[in-house]
C-alpha cells in the first residue's frame, strides 16, 4: 500500500506536489483539501478533491501523511497547529524570524503524531547544509546568497510605479561576493553587498523611461542600497520570457584547518521552478514523517532532525551498498 | 565535562583530528593510541601518547568515543569491530565495495556501544548529498566528480616508470563532462569520460622524456583511457609546489519536475589539505556518536543515519532560531 498523501491548498506549490507525488515510488495522492469551492477547481485527472473543513471532523480517505501548501503569512500558522493535532504533517513554513514562535504552537498541540516544520530549500535543505558545514569546519564563516531568482515583492514594488504596466524584478547574488565567500574575505554581511537587482519593466505607452529607472533605483528599502538595474521591454517579450519562476542559491563555508590549508564547502540549487521545487522536497520530508510515526517517533521536528536516509524510498541496506 | 576523545593511529589523519579537535568547543583529546613505539613518536605539546594494546585491556584515561585513523585496507577491518565491542568508534572506512561487510563485521559485536562507519567526504558527506538529491528529485541523475586532487595510486604508478625519479599525479574533473551533469544530458557514466588526469614527473639525468611521457600515457587501467598530460619539471619545482594534498569534487544532480523545470543541486569541496578535511568530518561525527550512545540508542550506524543537528555542538532550539 503506497503511503497516502493529503495536500491542502492548490495554490502554485500544491500543483508542484501532485507533480512530484507522480515521480515517487512509494507515495500517492489521497486528495486535494481547499478551503475554495471544490467543484470550482481545475485539478489533474484523476485527483480527488474535498473541502478543508472534513480534515476536522471525517476526510472519508485514509490519509498518512498531509502536506500543507498555504503561505506562512496566514495559513500555516493556524493550520499546522490545528492539522498536527490530528494527522502526521509537513509544511514549508518559511518566515525565519518565527520559526521558533510556530515551533513552539506546534510542539503545543500534543497528539501522537509527527510533524516536521520548514521543510523547502531555505528553510530547508540551505539550513542543514549551514550546520553541516559550521558543525564540521568550526573555523571561517557560512554566507548565503539567493538567486538568480524571481522576486514577487519586488515586482509588485516596481509594477506600483507610475507609468509601469507590467514589471518582474530578479535577484542576482554579486560574482564579487561569492569570490570573496569562496576566499575566505570578509564582507560587510548585508544583503546589499551580496546581491544585484535586475528589472525587466513594459512602460505605458507615454510614460518617460527616465523617470521610471530613477523611481526605481531610489526606492528607499527595496532599492536604493543595491546595485541595480533596469530594462525595458515589451508586454510580448515579459509574457514569452519571464513567466517562469526560476530561483536558487549558494551556501558558501570557507575556513582554514591550518595556515594556508583552506576548505571550501559549497551547496547550490539553480531552479527552474521554485515552487516545484520545494514541492518535491516537502514531498521527501513527508516519506519521513510516515517513518517517523510508524516508529511511534512523535513530535515536532525540523529538518535538523531528519537523518537524510529518512527521506529515501530505499532500505538502509541498499543505501549502504550503493550511495555510500 | 569536554567529551573525551582517543585518537587510534598518528598518520597525517590522526595528527588532522588532532588539529581538528583544538578548533571545537566542547571536545578533547585525551590521547593518541599508537602500535608504534610511544616514546619514539613527535606529537603536538600537552598530547599523551599510550600504547596500542592499552585499549583492550585498561587505557586509564576516560574515552567517551575513538576516532579511528588506520588505513581501510588492513587496519580498519581489524581495528574497529575489535574496539567497537568496547567504545564508542568513528572510522572513515572508504573501500566503497566492501562496506556492506565492513558493516555486518561491526555490527556483529553486540554491544552497548554507538560506532558511526565511513565518515569522511566520499564516503561520507558527498554520500548524503546524493541521498538528498535522489530523495527529492527521482527524476535525473547524478554524478559525482573527483579533484583537482592529488591520487596517491596514480603518483605510485608514474613514479615506478623507468627513468622517473620522483612525480605526482592529479585528477581534474572534466569541464565538458560537468557541463553536461548539469543540462541533464547524458554521459557514458565511466570514470575515464568524466575525469582527466595531469602528471609533474621529475626526470632522471639522463631519461628521455619522450618515452618516459609514451610509458605513461600508455600505462594499462592508469591512463591509457584518460586524457593524460604530461609536464616535467625540476625536483625543486616538485618540493616547491606539489607537498599539499589537496583534493574535492562535485556531486552534481540534474532532473526535470516537468517539462522544460530544468532543476539542478550541486554540492562541492575544494579542499587545501584533503586529511585535515577527513578528519575535521570524524571529528562531527564522533559528536554525534557520543550523543547517541548518552542516548542508549546503541549498535552501527552510518552517515545516512545522522541528522545533520546531531553533528553541532548548539542545541536543537539554538539551530532552529539561528540557522533554520
Amino acid at each position: 500500500m503506497p503511503i497516502q498523501i493529503g495536500v491542502v491548498g492548490y495554490g502554485n506549490l500544491g500543483r508542484g506536489v501532485e507533480l512530484a507525488l507522480g515521480a515517487q515510488p512509494d507515495m500517492e495522492l489521497a486528495g486535494v483539501f481547499t478551503r475554495r469551492d471544490p467543484v470550482s477547481m481545475r485539478v489533474a485527472p484523476g485527483t480527488s478533491v474535498y473541502p478543508y473543513t472534513d480534515l476536522l471532523s471525517d476526510p472519508g480517505v485514509d490519509l498518512d501523511v498531509l502536506i500543507l501548501c498555504g503561505g506562512s503569512r496566514s495559513d500555516l500558522p493556524e493550520q499546522t497547529p490545528e492539522l498536527a493535532a490530528r494527522y502526521n504533517v509537513v509544511d514549508s513554513f518559511d518566515t525565519h524570524a518565527k520559526i521558533p514562535e510556530h515551533f513552539a504552537a506546534v510542539e503545543n498541540k500534543r497528539a501522537p503524531t509527527s510533524s516536521i516544520i520548514s521543510c523547502g530549500w531555505d528553510p530547508g535543505l540551505f539550513s542543514v547544509n549551514r550546520v553541516y558545514a559550521e558543525a564540521v569546519l568550526p573555523t571561517g564563516d557560512t554566507s548565503t546568497f539567493w538567486g538568480k531568482g524571481l522576486s514577487q515583492g519586488h515586482s509588485d514594488a516596481v509594477r506600483r510605479v507610475a507609468g509601469v504596466q507590467d514589471a518582474v524584478q530578479y535577484t542576482i547574488p554579486s560574482e564579487v561576493a561569492m569570490a570573496k565567500a569562496r576566499a575566505g574575505e570578509a564582507t560587510d554581511g548585508s544583503a546589499a553587498s551580496k546581491h544585484n537587482r535586475h528589472c525587466y519593466v513594459v512602460a505605458e505607452p507615454d510614460a518617460d523611461t527616465d523617470e521610471i529607472r530613477t523611481a526605481i533605483t531610489t526606492m528607499p528599502d527595496y532599492f536604493v542600497d543595491y546595485d541595480t538595474s533596469v530594462e525595458f521591454i515589451s508586454a510580448e517579450e515579459l509574457a514569452r520570457d519571464h513567466s517562469a519562476m526560476p530561483h536558487g542559491g549558494f551556501v558558501i563555508h570557507s575556513g582554514e584547518t591550518s595556515p594556508g590549508a583552506r576548505q571550501v564547502m559549497e551547496y547550490s540549487l539553480k531552479l527552474g521552478s521554485n515552487p516545484e521545487f520545494t514541492a518535491s522536497v516537502l514531498v521527501a520530508y513527508a516519506r519521513a514523517a510516515h517513518r517517523l510515526a510508524k516508529e511511534e517517533n512523535y513530535g515536532v521536528f525540523t529538518p535538523f532532525d531528519i537523518a537524510p536516509g529518512l527521506l529515501h524510498p530505499r532500505d538502509p541496506a541498499w543505501l549502504r551498498k550503493n550511495y555510500l
